[in-house]
């Protein structure tokens, strides 16, 4: 690509330059400051799975080099002449949006996730012609409009995943009406995602079972996410008394897998949100689908208007992420360990220091 | 199983007896006709492919000898002391229902389909402990509350499918709001049910687009169904075009296949209504879905109350299913040539004769 003539502020990040995955040390250009635009010192950012799938080219649309991290937090230091709604020392996060085309009826709606022309943070082509480059880096010019602030009461390290994993359950279970006191809502997979959709569904008062491959996850979805039941979803016995239970699910596993055994523990009518993203389609059967007229909807993250919607619910109902914090030395061993989903439940790389 | 006293009705009918799914003719036993029962003079039934996976155990479950048939009309010669809705001579039809336990949610909300208790025309137990038997005889029994009218309007041979193939599209088709005049709907699959979705969608002035592996069939669903648009799906550039036209598409197709490519055709937030029964799963790939936030919406058949609906607006609108009448010494060609999807578009066995 050509170089932007204005991209003349040099900054330090990490990055992988091939499908080995690896992340090293690159120095790289960001633009000026624009007038719409606010310049942000990262102090933190969230590792995602997205992130693994695009250092290794799992989704075979990886341009490299490649700074990845869409779930930052950070302080503003410069604001453009346009910026009205944000002023330099201002606590802010950026999640996977970059630009959108700002006129369509998505973009109208502040629903700029599912516009044509959506470009995210990392790995995307802004409107400028340059590819952006994420949050694994020192510092961030964004556009003002994809930009959120960050409630004080929330500490920026365990507010970073909110981002990106916060959103990405809050908004399907908001759309599709999850929220509702007493309602009885599975969790399938307890990561990054899972937890914090355990999370939303205690603040609001909801029955919680959690769903996992993992047996020995069933004591801290218990005790110390407050999941109220868990079901270990390769037994087929405790699937079976389970049938048609729950009124929701919500599906944040990002493997390969069948959404047979999982739609059957919904009611009749019952809806799954699928949030995950496995690099193969997962098996969809039409029994369950059928016989229990069941649904099965899709959802991308959130619009910027529902993020900011979240950050301040999670401010007043206290929700943050469970974050192991490392420096930005450990982000191999980190994307390895992301890999065995050895994690609980989010690294946030810790620009501090 | 065990024989059930008050079964001294002798029905003559057509039956398989293994999975080589060859049909014979039959001699079996219906019940007397009950107090809620009435008894029908069988002159139609459709031939639907869920008749073709029962003859040949394509789902594991079939008790062998099954009289198949779910689409069933003709004219009633006995009603019980307790029928007050039925007489003598009425023209009616029986669908895929043959009881429900009718004190739960569902069947309190004529959703008898989804009961959990449910049990079908065919292959089914009946409260009294027996093996349901289906259309493909020449008399039944059934009780009332699984019996609808057929109006005048509507001739019994071409409303037969209807009772099966027609409630099939047309409940989600009402249920999803897929009825909106304007609103534009695809139509995955040009059979049995997909013809029938495309009357449904051109009744009620939807912008229809017929999406099929047949070019072949391009000039009749213009012409013939009055389909306003028609892609052929294994042309990836004509399906990259249609890429987010679609409000709502119903997908009839009961083979294997991947949803992702028909899920593109849908806007942002779009509505997919699937109604087939693969006896495979089909593939749902997470991109299509979660980028555009769509939704699969599972159906099957429909409840008594919207059946009756269904059949009073196909008379009002002139709805009737497109078929070849055949003799029952037919059947088992019909059967094979149903499984090559050979039919425009409904093979109906007469008994009239």
């Amino acid at each position: 690509m050509e170089a932007t003539p204005n991209h003349t502020q040099t900054v330090a990040g990490w990055a992988a330059r091939d499908s080995s995955g690896k992340v090293t040390p690159f120095v790289f250009k960001r633009r000026e400051n624009g007038v719409d635009d606010v310049t942000i010192k990262v102090l933190y950012c969230g590792m995602c799975h997205t992130d693994l799938h695009h250092v290794r080219n799992d989704w075979g649309i990886t341009m490299y080099p490649v700074v990845p991290g869409h779930e930052i937090t950070g302080v503003i230091t410069k604001v453009g002449s346009n910026v009205a709604n944000f002023k330099v020392g201002d606590r802010v996060g950026v999640g996977c949006l970059a630009a959108s085309c700002l006129e369509c009826e998505h973009c109208k709606q502040s629903e700029e996730n599912y516009c044509a022309q959506v470009q995210f943070t990392y790995n995307g082509i802004f409107w400028d012609g340059s590819i952006t480059y994420g949050g694994y880096s020192e510092m961030l010019v964004a556009d003002k409009r994809f930009v959120v602030r960050v409630p004080d009461d929330l500490p920026l390290d365990v507010a970073a995943p909110l981002l990106c994993g916060g959103i990405t359950v809050f908004s399907p279970m908001k759309q599709l009406n999850m929220l509702e006191f007493g309602k009885r809502l599975g969790v399938v997979g307890l990561g990054g995602l899972g937890h914090i959709a355990v999370k939303f569904g205690k603040a609001f008062g909801l029955h919680v079972t959690v769903i996992s491959t993992s047996p020995s996850k069933e004591k801290e979805a218990k005790e110390r996410l407050g999941a109220d039941n868990f079901i270990v979803s390769t037994d087929p016995e405790a699937m079976r008394a389970g049938s048609r239970t729950l009124d929701y699910i919500i599906d944040t596993v990002s493997a390969k897998h069948s959404l047979g055994p999982i739609l059957e523990l919904l009611k009749v009518k019952g809806k799954l949100a699928f949030v995950g993203a496995p690099d193969e389609p997962v098996e969809l059967p039409s029994f369950p689908l059928i016989f229990g007229k069941r649904v099965v909807s899709g959802s991308l993250i959130g619009g910027m208007k529902e993020t900011q919607e979240m950050m301040d619910l999670c401010a007043k109902h206290n929700i943050t992420c469970d974050i192991e914090l490392i420096k930005p030395d450990y982000i191999n061993q980190a994307l390895n360990r992301l890999a065995k989903n050895d994690v609980r439940y989010r690294f946030v790389i810790d620009f501090t220091a």
